[in-house]
């Protein structure tokens, strides 16, 4: 097992991440100290782990919340039946939530947590390699809303997060590959080394050689764990998390949630953010040309699918978190391993940038 | 003008209480720095009000959201409404919510700002007795859920407080003198001599001379923004505030949200709280008669529904969330002037408070 630290003052804590550590009941144990358990997962999910989960916990009050299976489900609808369900059982605010599960799952249960009587503790057990690298760690808790992703939601950092090695090796191989996205998007914002890494490594990562994963997981998690560490509710640098993110949500949301897996949008998304950095000048064109090459061995889309035009992308971009004073503001690349937020471009850049990737 | 501050270091600020601040546009202007505004008020509220506060921001994108006037329209589904509005309306994060109402009011559009975008900012502009002296300060945000009062919620400071004390001299009787139940319980958990005062001067209170109305509406703010400054969250001294309120939620959901309104089931909680801590041998027998002969003058209920059954009553205490452990903790006096947070009782002693206090 190693571990990661995020650094958050009073709300800081520690990544595990190993092999079988779903069945390390101390750590499990001692990581959600509450009389009252919920645990949130999903109809996938659930016959796999939810028994093995449970266990750690034997002797305490255990409830199982089962969502069923899908982005499409992260909703105030679903949301809501989550905390009639701890309000049916009676949880107290010093109950505590356990998401076992995928981005979906960590997403809903953690806004559950953030707002149950203002507020009770979780922790979080991924089971995607994109929640393992991703969506797990930070604290950012939403539902999406039909007009936008994530567009309700709260800053809730968990107790602690624990990512088994073994649940990746399960995945069903488009799973595995929409998380390789998020990987890539760390070496692309944040470190060259770790990108070079990944383009000599990929072949050993798509047959999720141990050591290979557990190096991309925990470099993923080092470089999350220190952009959030230095701003925490995304005043300022955390943005540069979201690369491909303001194309990828509006692709999700254009084709109905869903329909393309998360990674898989964000995946178009990065190169539609290199290729519209290019434009800017501020790329290499063998830059672009190689990050598609690595987007493409992954198996992941390298453009946005032909029946969103132009303006049902825009409708979605404006509505992006990152708009300030009307201004929409890009993550965009100015090196491999440097990432910039910006709104000094033209609306023709970005019109170039969407027409050019479809 | 008299201005009272919160002090919580990064998110402090201010309350300002004076006659005719809704007209003092550069104050409203200063107060809410943003290009979009969010004015969400009731259908009662807005045609008294809601031309006033938008003439403040006048140049800027307004748009008014109005709620149907009622406690038992704080719900989800209008919260949804509120969010759905902002997003229709293209806001940005960098928006902001103007809460212009009473306590319903500003808790549910407190509660909008904390989530949408994962949150942003909003100003209080408190329009009855009762937002003026508690609800509108100390960033407690929520709305209700049919299993129970204010249990889905956040923590979401305004960025200021602006109390027109001519708005109340316009309330209704019966919403003003709710409003006094909350300006008793400072003087009876914080402040005897606050209380003392109370019981000299509420003849002059009742007749809402100016005075005697900016002196409690001041005490009250003061007394709040000191045990909120001490205790944001609700870890331990802020309990205090909630004396009357595990009985007077329970009375409120019992009867259906809007049977009674929240003060008058906070007077009758009062004074349940103040029985039971006379029973426990805390409290004098002449200082419960006073509590009662008080509240009585206000025209507010001393005792519990009588359709309102200990069964009943206890159901809907569960799930308060002041319970650790199991455990109901509930606000009792030791003294006037000095409120405790306790579970040292017996079942039978809170059993047969509450048959004595129907």
């Amino acid at each position: 097992m190693t571990s990661v630290t995020v650094n958050l003052a009073d709300r800081s804590y520690a990544i595990h991440i190993g092999p079988g550590l779903l069945d390390n009941h101390e750590l499990l144990a001692a990581s959600a100290p509450a009389r009252q358990i919920m645990i949130v997962t999903n109809e996938t999910i659930a016959p796999l782990y939810q028994a093995r989960v449970a266990a750690a916990f034997a002797g305490r009050d255990v409830v199982t919340h089962v969502l069923p299976d899908g982005e499409q489900y992260k909703t105030m609808e679903y949301l809501q039946a989550i905390l009639t369900s701890l309000l049916e059982h009676r949880f107290a605010r010093d109950a505590m939530i356990v998401a076992l599960g995928g981005g979906v799952v960590g997403d809903i249960a953690g806004f559950a947590a953030a707002i149950y009587q203002r507020g009770m503790d979780f922790i979080q057990i991924p089971t995607t390699l994109l929640a393992q690298v991703d969506s797990s760690v930070g604290g950012k808790t939403a539902v999406n809303h039909p007009l936008g992703k994530n567009m309700v939601g709260a800053f809730h950092q968990p107790l602690a997060v624990i990512s088994d090695l073994q649940t990746v090796d399960t995945l069903a191989p488009r799973e595995y590959r929409a998380g390789l996205a998020e990987v890539i998007k760390y070496g692309l914002i944040y470190d060259q080394t770790f990108y070079l890494w990944l383009q000599q490594n990929m072949a050993a990562l798509l047959a999720r050689e141990p050591a290979a994963l557990t190096h991309a997981i925990r470099r993923s998690c080092e470089i999350k764990a220190e952009v959030v560490g230095q701003d925490e509710r995304e005043n300022g640098l955390r943005a540069i998390l979201n690369l491909g993110h303001t194309f990828g949500h509006a692709i999700e949301a254009g084709l109905g949630y869903g329909t393309w897996l998360h990674g898989e949008a964000v995946a178009a998304g990065m190169c539609a953010a290199a290729h519209m950095s290019h434009q800017l000048g501020w790329l290499d064109g063998e830059d672009v040309t190689g990050l598609n090459a690595l987007v493409a061995a992954c198996g992941l889309p390298t453009t946005i699918p032909a029946d969103l035009d132009e303006r049902a992308m825009l409708k979605y971009m404006a509505v992006d978190k990152k708009v300030r004073q009307g201004q929409l503001r890009l993550v965009l690349l100015s090196a491999i391993g440097r990432a910039v937020v910006t709104s000094d471009y033209q609306p023709a850049d970005l019109s170039a940038a969407l027409q050019a990737c479809r």
